[in-house]
């Protein structure tokens, strides 16, 4: 059986990056980029090269991508300018990628009020900027914005920008429902009138959620004919967000119509780990995932109607529609220990923490973990917290020192000079040995100031903890109003460049710090074999 | 012109319930009701009597609905069982309600595996139970559960099913997709088979968005002739919810397709209390509302992207599938690194901020706002920090008082009982018309008690902000490493249940917190015009 090959594109870093309060840094988006090549995506969009001045540096150098085809957009030439005339142009030839998404209008409307052009010039600019890119050696897109919207208007003219992208030589004609106001049925009408004109191999689809059905309308375009599909990660995007990559990647991969007919280039072991990609994008954005997104979600596969429960539990199909592993997830029946157990053994395998799997001591760890993330503990994401949650349980941890007391100052006030200045400090007693140590330390702030305290002077544990840096502070506040507690995740590195990451939860943020600056001391303490 | 009747069937309180973390009172059930009521919606199902003591008293007595017929949910009389010798549907038949729906299998995979019994069992099941509930005098449906999977199965029998409950008298006859597996092309194509059989105005659509195709699903069956939809509020649901009523209703009252076909009981007046109730149900939840949320998220019409502002000054519907008025929303142009000088003068449109548009100070906020966006300001996510720094910027805002200084501190040790305590205090010292007032607050945390120390007494301008609340806190460090700055977003409410963000940077978290919560102060007296 020979089956077709779909193109996933992926637009996190460049739609994503419209979406109301996410702001990548550079740092961020070769880290997303990395993942999104990883996981198997064939296009990743990096941004706009010239729009500001991360993304300019973010085309400055190519990143290191094994399978995607790293890609710049931009808008076509600007009416009135020829190409080398147009900076906008010239910014997008000279940025580092393997293609060139370009975007431009398809609406005679559009075109008219938003561009004040005329149809004959946004065609030319469309020509123009193809055979440009084309000519450099790109390959080459084009993003056929409001093409829905625009063809119900005017039918002709929608066709005729795309057309004329495909025959300036664009390996891809992208349909764009720029509004997201189009519906699944008008799409999949639209894309078959489409590929009578432009073959389906050359046509791709770009749908925004605003009616709740970018997914509906990706994969209605695919029926149609459509073999490209942009989308995001977590469905991140302006407004309501962009067709979300998550959901889509699976249903085409496990659902018998699409899978029997398509070939993607995510395997089946990178579709396992679908659920971390998405969560690595939460974490990068210190968002707190949607546990009930589809496929992905904490709650995905999770059952809490006792009905529902007993069948579960005759045959997990009565009430699951794929299985949760294929996609990195995992089931959990609100009545069974069983899914929490297996978390927690696998867990400890991968941390390489010896244990019987008789032993009482896991039933206590397992329960331990599970009141303790019910508090707000997040052991998925802090695996040195847990390591020493279950070395503390199963009873291997020594105490190596004791904090007796801290106290930390943060105060704001007008020097000499009139300027406003802020000075955090921060005494910390420790008791190493049956010895008394107090240090005191100043910080640019009182997290700073309690760290750099608490690892000026830990006796003979000293020379151990030397290399060690606190490179991520991540707060979150959780439940949110008057019973809120503060959830802090802390990644430390040492020496060597491992890095591992703590967690500490509280109502007062000094003290939830304060917990995970503990755990990440004594897990390198353990780490280091310093009891020895 | 007459249009169908298309009926809105609302279940948040009895699949909703199944919600993971989600735990309805007696009386959160009993606002919500009247809360559905209010908008329009035909059924209001509340629970499921005998199933747990909440669900049995919401059923002992009718709530007073206007418009939407009470709706109580329950199990066909068990497989052997005669109906007068089943408790469960001795409780239905008991319960004050307007309408019985049921639920049965209709997949003879389920009857086999999950019941345990045979069809025919089944089908006399659904037919005593439909039939003894009409003879009580209630309105009667049938929920086909596994509906879709059962009659790719075996579809004789899922017809069987639904005929049983038709022909024994049943008003409605609805089609589950309860693992949320189906897509929107198999249900048209069921649905228009199953039409042929039972008329479409007796026929119901249950779709689950496991596939993130809920709504798809939904508006696919009424395509095909189903007339009546199932739902929720937000798309609450076990796993990954239920169709959302919140994006279904805004489509099928203004798309053409829909709305030229169809009739529904929301009147124009109540779609535009739709934002209103959606955020309702999360306040109920304690839940953050989904920013991102089609139609009635706060981010459903807020555009971020330099070119798409310039095109929505010209033309509002160049990027908007509808008039965010019409559910109750409102239009939004964020101000951010991406975008330029029309981002920035539609936002000042927005919060009613007067301005000349050839007065250079014009030119200096919007410097100002780069220079501070790229120093980790964000003003997108802060929209009463962008008011202050506009209005001050222009020109506008009275020094309401001065903070001469402030001294925040965190001690953690052992108290008399040996137990481990932490405890934070802060003074605040500031100067008001002259006087110098000093207050100092404990608090759960060094921000809580800042806040509390800084709102207990600001002398003439005390009684403006006595109904302030800091309802969200939010913390990301940018850049990481050593020259790492806090960025801290903070979200407060007043007595009117109006909300506002503002934003505080700063190497000291502390510092930055402070930034954020006078900025939070001085925007309430700015809204309150105390200064007059």
């Amino acid at each position: 059986m020979t089956r077709e090959r779909l193109y996933l594109f992926d637009t996190t870093l460049r739609d994503g990056a419209q979406t109301n309060g996410v702001d990548f840094s550079l740092h961020d988006k070769r880290m997303i980029a990395a993942l999104l090549d990883d996981l198997g995506i064939d296009y990743v969009e990096g941004g706009y090269p010239g729009a500001n001045p991360a993304d300019t540096e973010l085309f400055a150098e190519k990143p290191d991508l094994h399978h995607a085809r790293f890609t710049a957009f931009g808008m076509t030439r600007r009416a009135g300018r020829s190409i080398s005339n147009d900076p906008g142009v010239a910014g997008l030839l000279e940025a580092k990628a393997d293609a060139i998404c370009f975007v431009a209008k398809s609406s005679a409307y559009q075109v008219r009020v938003a561009l004040e052009t005329t149809k004959e010039e946004n065609l030319a600019s469309i020509r123009d900027s193809v055979a440009a890119a084309k000519k450099a050696g790109r390959e080459v897109m084009l993003d056929c914005e409001h093409f829905f919207d625009g063809y119900k208007e005017d039918a002709e003219f929608a066709i005729a920008c795309a057309k004329a992208a495909y025959d300036s030589g664009a390996r891809w004609v992208v349909l764009c429902d720029t509004n997201g106001g189009t519906m699944p049925h008008e799409v999949e009408t639209i894309v078959t009138e489409v590929v009578k004109q432009i073959p389906g191999d050359h046509i791709g689809i770009h749908a925004h959620n605003d009616t709740e059905q970018a997914v509906a309308n990706s994969l209605a375009a695919v029926r149609a004919g459509a073999r490209q599909i942009q989308g995001t990660l977590n469905g991140l995007g302006e407004r309501c967000g962009n067709a979300n990559l998550c959901s889509l990647i699976p249903t085409l991969k496990l659902k018998k119509e699409f899978s029997n007919r398509f070939e993607v280039s995510v395997s089946d072991e990178k579709l396992a780990t679908l659920v971390k990609a998405s969560r690595a994008l939460d974490d990068i954005l210190n968002r707190a995932p949607d546990r009930h997104a589809p496929y992905v979600g904490a709650s995905a596969f999770v059952t809490k109607t006792g009905i529902h429960a007993s069948a579960i539990l005759k045959d997990p199909a009565t009430y699951e529609h794929v299985t949760p592993e294929t996609v990195g997830n995992h089931r959990q029946v609100l009545v069974s220990d069983q899914a929490g157990r297996s978390n927690v053994l696998a867990e400890l395998e991968r941390a390489g923490i010896p244990f019987d799997k008789d032993d009482p001591k896991l039933t206590r760890l397992i329960d331990e973990v599970k009141t303790r993330e019910a508090a707000g503990y997040a052991y998925e994401s802090a695996d040195a917290s847990f390591d020493l949650l279950a070395r503390r349980t199963l009873g291997r941890v020594p105490e190596f020192f004791r904090v007796d007391q801290f106290d930390v100052n943060v105060e704001q006030r007008y020097n000499a000079m009139g300027r406003r200045v802020t000075v955090a400090m921060a005494v910390v007693k420790v008791e190493v040995e049956g010895e008394t140590l107090i240090s005191a330390a100043e910080g640019n702030g009182p997290v700073n100031a309690l760290d750099v305290a608490l690892r000026k002077d830990l006796g003979r544990y000293q020379k151990y903890i030397d290399g060690l840096k606190l490179v991520d502070y991540r707060v979150r506040i959780l439940n949110g109003g008057t019973e809120a507690v503060t959830r802090v995740l802390i990644e430390s590195e040492d020496e060597a460049g491992e890095r591992w990451t703590t967690v500490g939860v509280s109502p007062n943020i000094i003290d939830a710090s304060f917990q995970a600056l503990m755990d990440s001391v004594i897990y390198k303490l353990v780490k280091s074999n310093a009891a020895a």
